[in-house]
């Protein structure tokens, strides 16, 4: 049972590829491996128990509806997840079955996938970012002096030029980005707590695992567990909103002036992109209305994720179950809005005459010496 | 490429099926089907022409993959779906091919086929909504006289009885069912509009071929095409949050009286449910919980469908590319955190004893008799 | 200490005096008089009693940044006010201090008092509503066969008249109208339960005091008290923000056809509004922003009351004390944005000549026939 | 016409007098002096006309009702606030009367003020936290070896101590003090830029100007104006929810705790706080409802300001007036839940009897060596 018209229509193949069920237990299984191997290395379990863990992780072959179902019923995915692996692992070894996922709760698990999750869609993101960037740069030196009729309030003001627009765009970018980089560099991080956070029944050698899990992984090893403590989550989450809202701007400004009263700039034309089923004269701004019907979406994601803070005591009930599938349409949609948009803004149409007769007939003047001044000052401020 | 491990923790399989990808062409199928009978029916296109589109829109097999991938591409589901009907029709008659999709709009499709949707997602709701209700019920007539300590601000107040409680929830229901079945009423309409509302090209006959769709798929005819009047959708999406709210303040009770010290009521025991990945000994609320994080997901689903209320003129640009989405997470938290909170109440186990040596370590009185009188009062009121 | 610069530009005087201070205070004054008559009626406390309290409440007058300190302090209005009364009425009669509030809790008051002033808030609704309907029923009249260009995704798409564009705002306001009248028959309920719902302590005349104290209120007597049923507050809220997002579509439609290089309609010219502190040529639309400005806030606000749905126990912790000031918010929103809106939409500058050249310029066709047909029988549907 | 009493139950009087009509007149008025005597600086106006602007900004005293309502009809602050000023500069110097508000536009007047307002409030925010992160790190020292019962999905789990569940608290304070101080690096900045940030006007000296006022007023200077790229709102926005989910989650921990059956902590006693009108026993948890009602609504606020993050062109029509209410309640919110809430952690009474009472009534064992020793780390690690 696939959800694809639907979910395409607003994120790449990529990014879903990252959040679907493949990808999500070959990173619980990642886990599992992984935390045999270094409960092995401090001496916890056997070296054969972990090899012969991390071998029958890799060979797993899961069968998703099932899975979905046992997973459903218990309430975690761990539990048929690890039930699974034990009963592979048991056909050879039964200390083995008995180490595997052990000392770790489900919470564990779902967590520390959940970030492998978001590591590989940090990756896309920050790509899309960049490609949006180069491409938002190149406008602006285009068209640092190229004059049009600047907007307030949907009005007419005085003359600015487009590339001064596009600086804008362009500062928004450099901004959200930052801010994204850093919330990753807080918040990709491992978990490893065990049931209450206490990281029990491992000999005073949790935090050694711990390390090893992270270093393995390639996520950070936070001060503490974090199973009721959120606040990366919520960081990722509003960053991601921000990441879209700023693309809505570009797309917001794109299509008011695409319309055909103001016809300044176009989507580039794809064949069989923007068409309409009845008329053959249109072209819509398709790239645009998949970045603006983001940044519709993710602002109330990010809310769902702030509203799961207050969870309860040592792990939540309600709140943190939540924020997995939120989080994937956060990235889903981010990276759906900037991919949509990036091909836009790349091969974004022009039409610096028809920017001239508007501004023209709004009879306010030429003037824009400082707006080309401010324009490259933004780009110059950008190199150094 | 699937995502039912994540979507199965939030919803039926039902309910998924109902918005998945096939449940979505054959609503689409079944409006160009219709949409060719009744403009036969009004002489606008041959029956003949109509029985080939019909036929050919019942026979077609449609490559998930490769129509998701085409309509991401042209930014609408009509344009490949029509093209490929009109590809395999065209290979009976050239006359019928050009009949497909005739003065219909992407837009008439998308949203019919959405009320579709919706009118089959309604009826779910409301199963479920009347096995809870009744299940409530049964608890209130049960527990109308059992005492039990009254709480307000998470602290002790006077004594009540667990009826007067289960009535209050009753009553909730009933309010929320009721509210929901009147949305429907004004909410499950045709879309049936043309390019731009105006039903063009059809011979004046536009009317009597909406109401022809009408009958035949069940929708009812609404005043005017409402391609960017979207109160029904969002009518029937601030419904559906409040009668999943309604289930959270029924799960929100629960769970605080199944906690440990106080032990007053708990889910069912089912072997394999609610247990944790390392402790045997626990018994998780996994039906609450899944109500619980329902109606955290749903208030900000709701409030994406009024955010895009004010869409841009004749067809909307953002606005009412959400809705579709949306609108099914709705249907699909609202149906998950019904039929995971109806076997929870249909099986609750209530321990009064502990009520009342909750109430008497209190220590405010054991007086119920007016609770008593409320509960059985609100029961009467039902049944008149 | 007032914050009525930021008020005022989001809301009316009118309506910021219901939801202010001194109508609060009066509102609660006025159930705590209601409450001693009513009980005195039924012989619960004497007719002098009843007399002193009612008394003692027209005259007191109200330290309100004192009051509001205490209540603060104390976490309810109930307590202090409750606690002004008694004093003030013990110096007549030390009976009647001690019937003050007799048998309520403090949030029967803080309910009722919010449930009077919604009511009063309500009426205000409709007014601007019906004002709303009625302008809007005019231009639909004047512009039935007026041409112009029917705009989709922001592009060009074919004919329709002024008056089918108006028409679908027209059928907007009368569903969000007639949705708002019905959410109010269900939520303008009395509130009076005691502290855990039971209404103990009334010697079983209860109901009869509910029932006096609906009648004299002047609002409806609900099955069951509702301390922590609140689909009514929900229904309210939601309905709401519908209203301000049907007001959102048309200020959005009008902001679009002002644009400069649209030109089509405008806000009517009103001396000192819409000015620019910089450019005397500007006209800025003023009333629209204010409009969608609203229907950017309503939404989220309406989210917030279905979070706080699931409310814990008799009374919840958190979720009903959000609900008095963020509904106060709602209806401060929608009558700000219809207030504003109305002016625009009864004084609206509309040039067909434009409209026309448009039209014209977008090469499709000048048929309006259908559009001209579909805007009649609105009109006359409506009659019906 | 105040609305005192609901702004004060969640607010401080504080942090409502920063957003107050006073401080933001100041705010405006401050903008103006400094941006005449920075004009001054430059030679683009004479120092006597920046010295006769400056003393009529200090001595103006403004009648708030008539602003508000010219604001209100104006559509901006700015026109009848600079019209106030050059009345009565103009009794002085007709060039001064002329020079008020040179080269800027009313938006420009807007952000800065509200930038000045956030940085006041700022100090508040960040002076709460601190004294919040002090009382827990001294709860986290007292209690890092008082053994508990672990709690997950509100059931009993393993012990832990309470310290470990503090330094959760307290590391969760730490981080989000510190992605608060981050975004205020980035947001609390000038607004500058002229009817389309463009500048003009100002002889090439705009640069130096902006500097002159950056250094004034205490913000940082932008790399461009931003009245249209509202990333830095929207940090701080989402910066201020992250702050009191965090809150919230210390808040729902100890109402749990608090609950008649749990009794393992409790608000401090204060006389006339938490009680009941009816019932003397009661100690309502006030604080934590203060904060856990914050919690419930500063979410869906910050989602209302990223929602508007897609502004029209160069300064948006409805999007960006949203934000300074908006903000306002954000930052009175999250200082209403800090106060709230510090009150009740310097406070906090704990019964570490009842604590390891209730952890034996679990029978889940008692060793909490590896909680221990997670607390003492954690606190370690805060130290180096």
């Amino acid at each position: 049972m696939t959800n694809l018209i639907r979910e395409r229509a607003s994120s790449s193949s990529e990014m879903l590829t990252i959040f679907g069920d493949d990808a999500y237990v070959r990173a619980a299984l990642n886990f599992e491996s992984a935390l045999a191997r270094a409960e092995a290395a401090e001496g916890l379990i056997s070296n054969h128990d972990a090899e012969v863990i991390a071998d029958n992780c890799s060979a797993l072959i899961v069968d998703i509806p099932y899975l979905a179902e046992a997973a459903t019923h218990a309430g975690v995915l761990a539990i048929p997840l690890v039930q699974q692996i034990r009963t592979l692992v048991g056909r050879q070894s039964e200390s083995a079955a008995k180490n595997v996922h052990f000392g770790a709760t489900s919470q564990d698990l779902a967590d520390t996938a959940l970030m492998l999750q978001a590591k590989a869609a940090g990756v896309l993101i920050d790509a899309a970012l960049e490609r949006m960037i180069a491409a938002t740069a190149i406008l602006t030196e285009r068209y640092t002096a190229t004059p049009m009729l600047g907007r307030t309030l949907l009005q007419g003001a005085l003359p600015i030029t487009f590339g001064l627009k596009t600086a804008g765009w362009l500062t928004a970018l450099d901004e959200a980005r930052s801010r994204f980089i850093s919330e990753q560099k807080g918040s990709l991080v491992l978990q490893f707590g065990g049931a209450t956070g206490s990281l029990v029944g491992l000999d005073g050698k949790a935090f050694n695992v711990a390390e090893r899990l992270s270093t393995t992984l390639g996520l950070a090893c936070p001060p503490l567990s974090w199973h009721a403590r959120r606040n990366g989550i919520a960081g990722l989450a509003t960053a991601l909103a921000i990441i879209t809202g700023v693309a809505g701007k570009i797309a917001r400004d794109i299509t008011l002036m695409a319309q055909p009263e103001v016809a300044e700039a176009f989507e580039p034309r794809i064949p069989g992109r923007g068409g309409s089923s009845v008329m053959a004269h249109k072209r819509n701004p398709t790239g645009c209305q998949i970045t603006l019907s983001a940044a519709m979406r993710t602002p109330n994601l990010a809310a769902t994720i702030l509203i799961a803070l207050p969870q309860e005591h040592e792990r939540g009930l309600g709140g943190w179950q939540i924020e997995a599938p939120v989080l994937a349409e956060l990235y889903q949609l981010t990276h759906g809005a900037l991919t949509a948009l990036v091909t836009v803004v790349e091969g974004l149409e022009v039409d610096s005459d028809r920017m001239f007769a508007n501004l023209k007939a709004a009879g306010v003047g030429f003037d824009v010496g400082e707006s080309l001044a401010l324009a490259r000052r933004a780009l110059e401020n950008r190199r150094a």
